[in-house]
């Protein structure tokens, strides 16, 4: 059977299991707290400049403002998000993910319908 | 207070809200998708090459055989995971993930604990 969209790979060229890293503790830590329900969405409009708490909850709707409460709270904590005179901010950390998310997005406006 | 860590924004330069893209539709299936709990470790082992079954078990410790067999049916169901001859391989559409998937764990390596 064609399958144009599947690399043609034999058994032979692959690397054995034995010589691959697995999952990292780290890296797992790091999807599951970007790919949490509307964390991501939080973390792409934060990446064109501070927002206030209203703001964000424009630019990302049908999320409640208890759920984005919560969201911005757990960010902070992870030292993702700064609060300052009342604006929400990408600290350093939280900028270093502007490949992944942009990447993302560029991904899924290629590929999802 | 001096906070090294925070980029000084005033709000005077900010971009205004009614000028900025807020989060689309697209982005936020791929974030809920890739961001599913195992999913985000299962393409980051498949982007070294094919495996079966059991060496995805093997990469991704703590996975149960129930969990990573529903993961695999919908990555396969996106069109991002195909099986062939016994092996989980990434189609076109999963591959073109590797900036993002490499991004979050360089992301990860560097900033998470």
């Amino acid at each position: 059977m064609y399958m144009p969209d599947v690399e043609a790979r034999s058994g032979e060229e692959r690397v054995p299991v034995t010589q691959r890293s697995g999952c990292c503790h780290k890296y797992h830590h790091a999807v599951e707290l970007i790919g949490k329900r509307w964390t991501g969405a939080i973390l792409l409009v934060l990446l064109d400049g501070p927002l206030r708490f209203s703001e964000v909850g424009q630019l990302v709707p049908d999320l409640s403002d208890r759920l984005l409460s919560e969201r911005l709270k757990e960010l902070e904590g992870e030292g993702i998000v700064a609060r300052e005179d009342g604006l929400y901010t990408l600290t350093r950390k939280g900028r270093e993910l502007e490949p992944v998310v942009h990447g993302l997005k560029f991904w899924a406006q290629r590929n999802c319908t």
